[in-house]
């Protein structure tokens, strides 16, 4: 992709004779590199290129990759980018699924993985304080011999960064049970467009003084501005856990176990749904592992071991009433971890289904009222027959947050564009029910249309605040608002139908 | 107080000549009542008088209130406000302690108590939706067949209504385990200054789509928005609950016995911390109730009955080997309310402990990391020896929410002055502390001058976020940000030390 087609036309961020103009500012350059240091800077082809790429489909083309060390390093760099109106990504490991860390505009990736202290641990004051750069493991793994842990989840908890986790508000399984990153942060030290430092909210678990900005934060994708330190409220880690293995003979059925176990009132730790075709592939792929069924849900219980026992009979009782064909509990370890990891693997059990064929993520993460998951899943499957498009669909069922994947040849137009129209009528029928199109994966390059369509009322005031914070959008332009797409940069109200 | 010395004098709302000049502009009262009917409309001095004051000790005078029936009634309102620069407070039961509610700047108050509707319940959604006017104990009584609640429980939960709640950030003595009002908003409607609606959030429990606006209204104490729906996160109430009554001979130890109990880790649903000016006064005033010690803790613990009696042992046996001088405990909900309605009789028992003194609320809602407990009581009873004023420091020890009640002649000025001295210096105490001027309150009028000292970094953020949203002011005038105190309406910096 030449560099030139990455830029935006509207903001004179450089000359359109671009890379070449850049380079020549030896200047600026030198000014930023001489900020961080030669181990802290690259805009070598090879690091410029590796840094290209998310765990997206998309990529860009970045000027410079920066690693900062500190905050001061960080808000010296938003004054000279500021000043020159240079484009700037903030990426932490590059997990995100989206395209929020592809540098879409050029400009600088600055990278935060260096910024990857533990500062502090008080469990007195039931908090850490921690840099950006952290990885979600390592922190919990920290907090462990405290009791304590920071819940989450993420899918990629063994390499994504806590800064990614709060610009995306990432969760994951546990999110019924303990909720999604922003319920735990509950103060942030973020680095302006204009290089300003705020320290927003505060190192306390109350906090009723003035707007809630660590809170705007979580979410905002780096648009708002770069996060350098995070402070996050923990709680005591479960004593044990336990789970049930439950199958189904109709999707319905499977759905109606769930709202009668949270009307019960019972919340799990988690509770993952898995449809027919995403049991057929796992099951082809290795060996049988689950249970040939309709439907299958996996229950999680966790707390004190009396409590466990007490909610997996309650499980058991709920699930026999609603018509489960097959319950199996286990405690082990083992077992669960096995349970778990068959639900993990249905993108890979696809993509070997069909020599020629791959499994991809065109509709993920669409985030559903809990009660709607029976009739939005039924609702994707008459979708993808109807585009002739082999459909999987999982995922978090008691908090409403469905994955889809889709078997293709991606190489075939064709096989490609009816994917697409998949994608699309799924994220509508999502919206049209009352949900939304991401629960924990952001908005990114990918969702953006129907992002724009679903918070058609919102998206103004979030342009207003944008705007306000950062008013020659410089960080992380291109994402969550289509600015390109539009005739004027800003003030835009998107031509979507209101939710 | 003559009206005109109310008005703002750089936002032409009305000519000097005010009331008179509002009263003759027939045209525009006729379009607002119009708008609402007779009975959601008054202009009469008696009315207007009545919404001169809530619960702090400040007055403004309204030129008229409104008590609209819908989000469409506002939106109009909003529209004809916008376009006369009329200055709009929005109100919930007035319960507020810092002025939140006043209509500093005259105007419209904004009265949301007619849109009192419980919308929807949906326990297998684990939300309900409400207008902003259903009254907090209300809404738990119409949750309470489902086995459900709304946690935050503020001390006014009979009268306060939920969008007051949301607009403050309210909670009260659960929050420790519960979380404060802001953990539970999932999404709103708001009407924005130029009448726009605004559908923030969204009613599933996960939500990463874009700037988490919902979050951002809460707390913002309608400087953003009139709040008209609020989607709301509801948990399963818990089966039982019980207290253990702990005295200690010195606060320090009650210090580390709250430390030692998180550490174990167990989280209580509330623990009340007095120190001993609030014991002596509640056991003079109230016939001795409470053990007479240097300090008290109330825990209280909930869950199932297993649970509970589980929890119970472990807080004596903490408590014990903290230092406790005695441990009472309790399952009955008459001894368990009794020492609850001791701990909330502070201020009227102080009132009576001298005649012609009353108990007066300066410095009432301070929050602090939780460690910093002890050492923050302890500075405040130095501070206020040394002024000579009589100080009784209580609150919610876990969440680290302190209140603090002086007892003073109120028409003696040298003893208002020490007063309003020791608040200052309670404040500076507790952000030099890490923690914040409020906990559960909000800012108001009367914590302005501190809240801008303490969150100096992000309060020019915070003011670009309300130019950008509300560019007349008109919505909640003169509250957050000191507006008529500086030269420049906006864009400002409050010359206060960095934190």
């Amino acid at each position: 992709m030449p560099f030139a087609s990455l830029l935006v036309d509207r903001i004179p961020i450089y000359p359109v004779s671009s890379i070449v103009a850049v380079m020549m500012d030896q200047e600026i350059v030198d000014r930023i590199s001489s900020i961080v240091g030669d181990k802290g800077f690259s805009a070598s082809k090879a690091y410029t290129y590796a840094y290209s790429f998310d765990a997206s489909i998309y990529h860009g083309k970045a000027d410079m990759v920066i690693q900062p060390r500190d905050v001061k390093q960080v808000s010296e760099i938003m004054c000279i980018a500021y000043e020159h109106r240079i484009p700037v990504t903030p990426r932490g490991s590059g997990t995100g699924l989206c395209g929020s860390a592809i540098p879409l505009k050029g400009g600088i990736v600055m990278d935060m993985s260096r910024m990857n202290h533990i500062e502090r641990i008080s469990v007195e004051d039931l908090l850490c304080v921690v840099q950006p750069g952290v990885v979600y493991e390592d922190l919990n793994r920290a907090l462990e011999p405290y009791g304590f842990f920071f819940p989450p989840s993420p899918g990629s908890g063994e390499a994504c960064q806590v800064g990614g986790m709060v610009a995306l508000n990432a969760s994951g399984m546990r999110a019924v049970k303990y909720g999604a990153t922003r319920d735990y942060v509950l103060g942030l030290t973020f680095v302006k467009a204009n290089g300003d430092i705020v320290h927003a909210g505060s190192g306390t678990l109350k906090d009723s003084s003035g707007y809630q900005l660590a809170r705007l934060m979580v979410g905002s994708e780096g648009t708002l501005g770069i996060i350098t330190e995070v402070i996050l409220r923990i709680t005591p880690r479960p004593k044990t856990s336990a789970m049930a293995l439950l199958a189904f003979d109709e999707l319905e059925t499977a759905g109606e176990f769930v709202a009668a176990l949270i009307a019960e009132p019972l919340i799990p730790s988690s509770l993952e749904l898995m449809d027919n075709v995403s049991i057929d592939a796992v099951n082809k792929a290795m060996g049988n592992p689950l249970p040939d069924c309709m439907a299958l849900c996996m229950v999680e219980v966790d707390g004190e071991p009396e409590m466990v026992e007490k909610e997996l009979i309650t499980v058991e009782r709920v699930a026999r009433k609603a018509g489960a064909q097959e319950v199996e509990l286990s405690h082990d370890r083992k077992v669960m971890n096995s349970w778990t990891s068959s639900r993990k693997s249905v993108m890979t059990a696809l993509s070997s289904l069909r020599p020629g064929y791959s499994s991809v993520s065109l509709a993920d993460d669409m985030v559903l009222p809990i009660s709607k998951i029976p009739v939005a899943v039924k609702a994707f499957q008459e979708i993808s027959s109807r585009h002739g498009v082999i459909l999987a669909t999982y995922g978090h069922a008691a908090d409403g947050n469905l994955h889809t994947k889709m078997l293709i040849d991606a190489r075939d137009r064709e096989q490609w564009l009816a994917a697409e129209r998949t994608a699309r009528e799924i994220f509508q029928t999502t919206i049209r029910l009352g949900g939304s199109v991401s629960g924990e994966h952001g908005v990114g390059i990918s969702k953006v249309p129907d992002f724009m369509g679903e918070r058609s009322t919102a998206i103004s005031t979030m342009a207003e605040i944008k705007r306000a914070m950062d008013p020659y959008n410089i960080l992380n332009p291109g994402k969550l608002f289509q600015w390109e797409r539009e005739s004027s940069l800003y003030g835009l109200r998107y031509p979507c139908e209101p939710r």
